[in-house]
């Protein structure tokens, strides 16, 4: 029987970790999941062609850089954000309150939503939970992020009270305001380190039925035991049916302690960033490949690797890249560092369906620990 | 019968242009041919996979820019500069001669070399006629060039006299260092726009029996009537047996200018250059697309481009990409700048086998005058 758009079904579980499948328009993304982030409608340095060989299902783009540039009308005369952008899988754009916040000096927040300074030229525009939910239906993406207050850390108990509250309502009127069936619209709950807040916010949003829920406010500046500790309680405040998303999580270490606790799908521009400054994820850590020691370091990037460029390239070549400031480098190195993390998803739900998890993650962590080589 | 290193035979002629094939170490090379320049090991933004997919079947690197980065040691250490950049076609690589004269201030030429201080560091080099020939047999390419004196037009006829003399004194005692069987050096013909010098300057060359010939010091600073003028005289002065090769020419009308005086190899930065900037080469001529009206024209770079780019992207999603400073536009775009002069010399050699040279390229040219929307 063919699944029905947002049909989410738990196919494995080991310990706390589930291996799922989430039928959106777009395709069927099988989780655990990592999507690339393509702030600006491209995932910087590579094609999409370069993801679905990099075995990506989904990625994220922005509504907030897209509505500053190139505008909506745009995309839509293109024929939406896939047409646009050439990538015919699911994609999940951020409501871009995120983004918004951290505009700090140049936002005003109400009950209303939040009226903004562009980054770029200075132009007004006003973000409300009803017209972000309408920008990414405009978009045609085939999920949309209801408009949150997310919360720097640390942040006093008014704040954090005043942003659930905030996020609660909004999340109610994003929630009516919805007018296309293909995209769903998942919440997002916040409360910071606080478990009475993080409660009531899922409890509040959870009886909007909504088709997926992302936990947000975290790793905004607390340390990693603390993200730690509330990502596996929000989790458990989650339905165990519908999809579970960390945002803004994408370090190997972190990845395997979110899926541990259930997480079902994640999102970071860690991979990506660190690919553009010269730093490769690897099964054993981090490598810095500017450093003088890779110069004439013959060995691929990762050797437990398969991905082209690791086949293909020495950290030798891609360090020299790095030094001469070659654009490659940072196109070779995006697309290792992505593999790494797609193939750890990958892994990671094979792992579960074999009933292993806990023995693969136990591995993964102790390559980390035993190596990290050269960390900057 | 398999042919020999170095032979060069030509399959077909119609009128002055030639069609011929140029058997190398790491393959052979269908003539006209135009040469991706990857001046530090690296066709800027794109990989040898993109290359051989684009049918580039050689390679231009740069000695000067190879010595001073990453070092020879380091690419010897790697297996050569093939194994170094994972390129398996051939290379030519250009002896760093017009680079080292570029650094004027920096460098005090006399009859047994240049002295030059790197641009990177300040430290001091010195290149002779005999070492840029090792130095280009321990990279390990096809095609080495001489170490010759490129003199900036106009110049005095003192000054174009002089090049040419310690042009062919350096190419004698270059010829004298090969050591390497499998590298071929090719002489460099100099002698600015005077006709007079550029035939001793022939003549001497010739003598040496080179496996093949360029034509340099032209397309800097001269006009194109000049220019096409002296390519002219200059091809009909080498031998026809031979391979010719006219230095730093790369729009769509200069290829077409000197393949129909019997020119045979290519190379410029001129294709990927423009990509980094934005400027699309196309049939029709140049586009800036970061010109506005771009910004919701959907149609393919250009319309009549069998490229990947053009079967995948909009004008307007580059024209964002460039906007929006994303790194994935230089990339696309260098791609398919590269796919209109690989595919102009690809149907020049269809064009001369069917005896059509002159009608293909009188409608070639007539495209190019007819159209050129928008040069910047």
């Amino acid at each position: 029987m063919k699944a029905a758009l947002g049909d989410f079904t738990v196919r494995a579980r080991s310990g706390a970790a589930r291996r799922g499948t989430l039928t959106l328009a777009h395709g069927v993304v099988e989780t655990p999941s990592f999507m690339p982030v393509g702030t600006a409608a491209t995932v910087k340095t590579l094609t999409p062609h370069d993801l679905v060989e990099l075995g990506a299902q989904i990625v994220l783009a922005n509504t907030y850089h897209l509505w500053l540039r190139p505008g909506l009308e745009t995309i839509a005369a293109a024929g939406g954000l896939h047409a646009f952008m050439s990538w015919e899988r699911p994609i999940l754009t951020d409501s871009g309150g995120f983004q918004v916040f951290s505009l700090e000096s140049r936002r005003v927040l109400d009950d209303d939503g939040v009226r903004f300074r562009s980054h770029l030229d200075g132009s007004e525009h006003h973000f409300t939970p009803e017209n972000v939910v309408a920008f990414q239906e405009t978009l045609g993406v085939d999920i949309a992020m209801a408009l949150d207050v997310c919360v720097k850390l640390p942040a006093s108990s008014e704040e954090i009270e005043e942003a659930v509250r905030r996020t609660t309502l909004w999340a109610e009127r994003g929630a009516a305001a919805r007018s296309r069936p293909q995209t769903l619209l998942f919440g997002i709950i916040q409360g910071g380190l606080d478990e009475g807040a993080r409660t009531r916010s899922a409890r509040a949003l959870v009886e909007l039925d909504l088709p997926g829920y992302a936990i947000g406010g975290l790793s905004v500046g607390e340390s990693r035991a603390e993200m730690d500790r509330m990502t596996r309680f929000a989790a458990e405040l989650l339905p165990g049916e519908k999809p579970r998303y960390l945002m803004g999580i994408g370090t190997v270490r972190d990845l395997l302690g979110a899926i541990d606790a259930g997480i079902d799908m994640f999102d970071c521009v860690y991979p990506t960033r660190c690919g553009r400054n010269g730093r490769a994820l690897t099964r054993g850590g981090d490598l810095n490949l500017r450093n003088a020691v890779y110069g004439r370091d013959f060995r691929p990037v990762d050797e437990r690797c398969a991905c082209t460029v690791c086949s293909t390239f020495s950290r030798a070549y891609l360090s020299h890249l790095f030094r001469a400031g070659e654009m490659l480098g940072p196109r070779l190195l995006s697309y290792h560092n992505l593999a790494v993390l797609l193939d750890l998803v990958a892994e990671s739900r094979a792992a579960i369906e074999r009933d292993e998890w806990p023995a693969f993650r136990d591995a993964s962590l102790a390559a980390l620990a035993r190596e990290t080589p050269n960390p900057t």
